[in-house]
């Protein structure tokens, strides 16, 4: 069974995770069949590994981390790999993998010029 | 005439930056008449206030300023209207005005969605 987890950066302001929230909401109309959840790297919870934790729990075979940050800097080109390996060695009888942060893809980007075009 | 500044949070790493080199590129391919520009709340140059400068003297007479960020955090709430309140006093003959996050739209939303269910 695969399941994804969006992953972000987390802030203190409890208010910043609303758009992570509306995601995981879009995520779970669209695609219910697979099991979906929120997962930050420092100041929110849940944390990386609790996040595949619970997927594993939940039966997933084959984790699925999409970084939902714009560029790939320290937090990415640093932390995030060594994170991702000590949670791959934490849960051994799973495939993690995870894709570039979502700032790479070319319809998020046009999707900003398209915003920022209709507000002008 | 109207302009517009893609406001980013700034990171040490250089390569952070691609994305919003990226988006700004987008942006003066499909609409070459209204001037772009980046800007950064810290750790990159130009500021918003240098980038406002730029922008008045090339004949910019109304700037909309879009927060590229996902979460409306402490960044968004707190510092930035300060920020964009100072910008105004300094440039008091120019209409300044800010939208709400990027990561606020829904199809900016679907787009990361429609990415994650690419990568599944």
């Amino acid at each position: 069974m695969k399941s994804l987890i969006l992953f972000g950066h987390g802030a203190r302001d409890s208010r910043w995770r609303e758009p992570f929230d509306r995601l995981a909401s879009l995520w779970k109309a669209q695609h219910p069949n697979v099991l979906v959840e929120l997962a930050f790297l420092e100041l929110m919870q849940p944390s990386l590994e609790d996040a595949i934790a619970s997927q594993v729990a939940a039966g997933s075979t084959e984790v699925l981390v999409v970084p939902v940050f714009f560029g790939q800097g320290g937090h990415l080109r640093n932390d995030f790999p060594v994170l991702l390996k000590a949670c791959q060695e934490k849960f051994p009888e799973i495939t993690l993998s995870a894709t570039p942060a979502v700032g790479e893809d070319e319809a998020v980007l046009q999707a900003i010029v398209d915003f920022s075009a209709r507000a002008l």
